[in-house]
């Protein structure tokens, strides 16, 4: 059926106001918020067909990510978020591909009181969604990259490697657990986690290229306050796997799961630091969320040419994914598969 | 020359923080920012190559429209611009054109003072650009779609259908007058203006898809809070032509020069309606800009079946253009061309 972009967005879009704090919403040239107190903080983040979701994807699936890995950088922040712009582009007036789409959006964006006030629907050779989420953080208790220090621990949220792993297994044409396909398509944003970690994480970053790739940016951008370039040691047996991810990836070697688990991405757990002796008070807040806090190393002082992530293997012996993480341009890391998003 | 995605991030785009209420900028999983007082306004448009701009269009030309379209919806609700985002799509790590991209988009930025804050580079089959814009606007003083009332004059600044016909010249292969290729390719948001109508304007909107597409989105918010459908009876004659359009338009039939005029679109002149004894202290206020204001006509109460857009002949006969304007999906307005953009 033929419609017009107008008609697309009334049909798919439009909603009651959902939030207070929106003085106007879609309609005019631009929305019009009420901000408040404290920071404001703003990301965005797009994904393309064919790069970061492969073509069939469900639309309720790619609508529900697009946004969830915009929330993400929210979270790694400890920001609340209130608001999102969307551009869409779409290859015609696809009105059942986009009333998928905006459901998986706006059900994700309902769960979290985010209202979609603006953007833009336009034509375009490849379906593409550019999303920009706005939210509020007290000046202060913000989460950023450069607050890890030489003893710290480096902690990780949830399980890693369940996306990769799922990409992978969805390549191959291998039947896939429901838990792990909704690892890989609809990620859930660690919004209520980041909050949690205000005043206790000195750094914190979400994990979309990969933890080598990701935590390599804590350790880089910290080495300017730290006074010292950085190191993280982290082994490989700590890493957190769910019971999906071992039964599925029963028959890899080892050093696959690894690879999977350190440099696959597209995981969106938070990755942090504290201090050795807050783990447990990180643990006392997480746990309530229902999830698990692993401690996967330390942080340490060393010299420029030893700064970065050294992984170590069960006998404590280094070992090296065969590429750190996701690269947009240069490729994957891990696994092939489609780039993941963020930060 | 390959470069990784942060490479191409560091050469092109990071610059010197340029804004004091900008407490965390490009580098973090989102930016921080110090909204103040009064109302944000947010404005998201994308610009995709083959569709918004011809293959082989200069980088910067494409960098400078890609903002200043945004920046346009924000001119729009007589909102001050501050901070915008950035997500980037190509088809490889391409230094040079990228550099010529931030080239023109971060002048135009610096030009407004607005600061580049974040977003994403990610690859994609066809360049594309998604930018979203954030400004702010005092509380009471905003340009809405939804204030014309009967009575009101219809009014524009500066010239319309330069833009679609520099396109349509180029698509012609014809030799093109330079201000014409500006008026396409690097489109002067109307910022000043936009501010200099608050408190006098009843209704304000860019011209992205045309005057008759735009104008109609008015006639239609404003019924509900004018008690009456709305029609708009605007004078052909009046339509306002710089004298490069006059002379380059000169061999086409009158007819065709309205449909560009009319309907052609990405012209990003704002249009805007108030009471016409108002109409001398609009002029006192933007001809100091170097801007004209034309009145166009006049808004009047109707019925429904009558409401919208009314052109008419200098013998005062309507007339109406081959398409009424863009539509991403059903076409162009008065002339084959690429898409415009916004609001």
């Amino acid at each position: 059926m033929a419609v017009s972009e107008l008609e697309l967005i009334r049909r798919c879009f439009e909603r009651r106001p959902l939030r207070p704090d929106v003085a106007l919403g879609v309609g005019d040239d631009a929305a019009l918020l009420r901000p408040g107190e404290g920071l404001l903080a703003a990301a965005a983040d797009a994904l393309t067909e064919g790069v970061h979701f492969p073509p069939g994807t469900a639309p309720e699936a790619v609508g529900h990510k697009a946004l969830a890995v915009n929330l993400s950088d929210l979270a790694a922040m400890g920001a609340e978020p209130a608001w999102a712009l969307l551009a869409l582009g779409l290859p015609g007036p696809e009105l059942a591909w986009t009333e998928g789409f905006a459901r998986g959006f706006l059900a994700l964006a309902r769960s979290w009181s985010v209202e979609l006030v603006g953007g833009d629907t336009t034509r375009s050779p490849v379906r593409t969604a550019a999303v920009t989420v706005l939210g509020r953080v007290p000046d202060g208790q913000v989460l950023r990259r450069d607050g890890a220090r030489p003893g710290d621990l480096v902690c990780v949220t949830g399980t890693l490697g369940d996306a990769a792993l799922a990409l992978r297994l969805l390549r191959e044409g291998t039947a896939l657990h429901p838990w792990l396909r909704a690892r890989l398509e609809r990620p859930v944003p660690r919004l209520a986690e980041g909050r949690a970690l205000r005043g206790l994480a000195g750094a914190c970053i979400d994990l979309s290229d990969g933890l080598v790739a990701d935590l390599g940016r804590v350790l880089e951008a910290s080495a300017g306050a730290a006074g010292t370039p950085l190191a993280a040691r982290i082994e490989l047996r700590r890493l957190p796997a769910s019971s999906a991810f071992r039964e599925a990836a029963a028959a890899l070697e080892g050093s696959r799961c690894w690879a999977l688990q350190a440099a696959g991405g597209d995981d969106y757990e938070l990755c942090f630091t504290l201090p050795a002796g807050r783990l447990t008070e990180a643990r006392r807040r997480l746990e309530p969320l229902g999830t698990p806090v692993t401690a996967l190393g330390t942080v340490e002082a060393t010299q420029a040419e030893e700064a970065g992530v050294h992984l170590l293997d069960p006998e404590g012996h280094p070992w090296r994914p065969p590429a750190p993480g996701y690269d947009a341009f240069s490729g994957p890391g891990g696994e092939e598969g489609p780039e993941p998003k963020g930060p």
